[in-house]
């Protein structure tokens, strides 16, 4: 199947700003989006990265600077031309992602399949339906069930943890600590960030060096 | 499978107070933990509640006010004297729980299986064998992992967003609203709590009347 994976790689994960400059955030999305295409592959998924600026990740790169909805829009379309294979959209910022997880997501029968983000969000996707379009905007996953419901196409959820958590903000960085297995885990070892376990929530704290 | 729910009932949803006063996040906590129990029963479960403080909500409802991680140990040893079966064990306050995440948890092989929260939690559990012990402090999926290794038992997760989410903050109230489908969600509604799409994430608030 082929997973179209878009990563903004121009001023990535700027609300990790507390935790890294911009050089550091930059390494730590690429990071991510290695990990996110290694498990693609080992589901069986052939990725192609669509990034609004250049990135040497060893997949095809497409460098497209427009919105998401009008990138991944395009995509939907040229499968139809291609012959209606489904085609996926997985985020770059899965750092959870489990080859299982996305297997899982590219198995569940339906016109339209989708992993919902926390917050709202639409976090992975497979289309089988030549009605179907996308918005990014707001709570997308209200969008796309509606969208779905509107021309008539069936459309299931995949209840997956894994695929639910994008790493945006610090909070998010204790999801990866104690959760991830790739390289954006040992990506933030490296740089100091740890666990600190007080009598509360867990938190993710960067030691000084 | 007999299925223990803790409820702290004594004082619930601190963190919730920008939005509903005591007795709202009371009445809140009780609707999460009566969706919790249908979804325990259609999974197949029997349904026991240990709680801080006397609640009525159709189910045996058993009063200790103890810490978690005692109440718990006492049930885990309780199973082995009773010859062994499976326990498990389900917070109170998972409202995206559904029969379909339960039962894959229940269903799940292994001595241990769990469900990890967001933030290093333990969501749910379910025990199979006599030598494994709980420790609900701090990023406790962490010590449950550490502590099946350790008497030699065999550990999985399920990896499911619907048990990951446990409502303790404002933000948590956009997962009910989203992805709730009982009582919490309908609670949540009728509170005039309602999701607001600015151009970034998505919020809950809540309408003054």
């Amino acid at each position: 199947m082929r997973v179209v994976v878009p990563f903004g790689g121009r001023e990535p994960k700027t609300r990790l700003a507390p935790f890294f400059d911009a050089d550091e955030r930059r390494e730590f999305a690429v990071s991510m989006l290695r990990d996110v295409l290694d498990a693609v592959r080992a589901a069986g998924g052939d990725p192609a990265v669509v990034a609004d600026a250049p990135v040497s990740v060893g997949a095809s790169v497409t460098v497209d600077d427009r919105p998401l909805t009008e990138v991944v829009g395009d995509e939907l379309a040229e499968r139809d031309e291609l012959g209606g294979d489904p085609v996926a959209v997985v985020m770059a910022d899965l750092a959870l992602a489990t080859p299982a997880a996305l297997a899982r997501l590219f198995e569940t029968d339906g016109d339209v399949v989708a992993a919902p983000g926390l917050g709202g969000g639409t976090n992975a996707l497979v289309v089988r339906h030549p009605d179907f379009s996308v918005d990014y905007h707001g709570a997308s996953i209200l969008d796309h069930r509606r969208i779905a419901r509107d021309v008539g196409c069936s459309f299931a959820e995949v209840d997956s943890m894994r695929l639910a958590v994008d790493v945006d903000e610090p909070s998010d960085l204790v999801e990866v600590l104690v959760h991830g297995e790739g390289r954006a885990r040992e990506w933030l070892v490296d740089a100091g960030v740890r666990l600190e376990r007080g009598s509360g929530r867990v938190e993710a704290v960067r030691a000084r060096r």
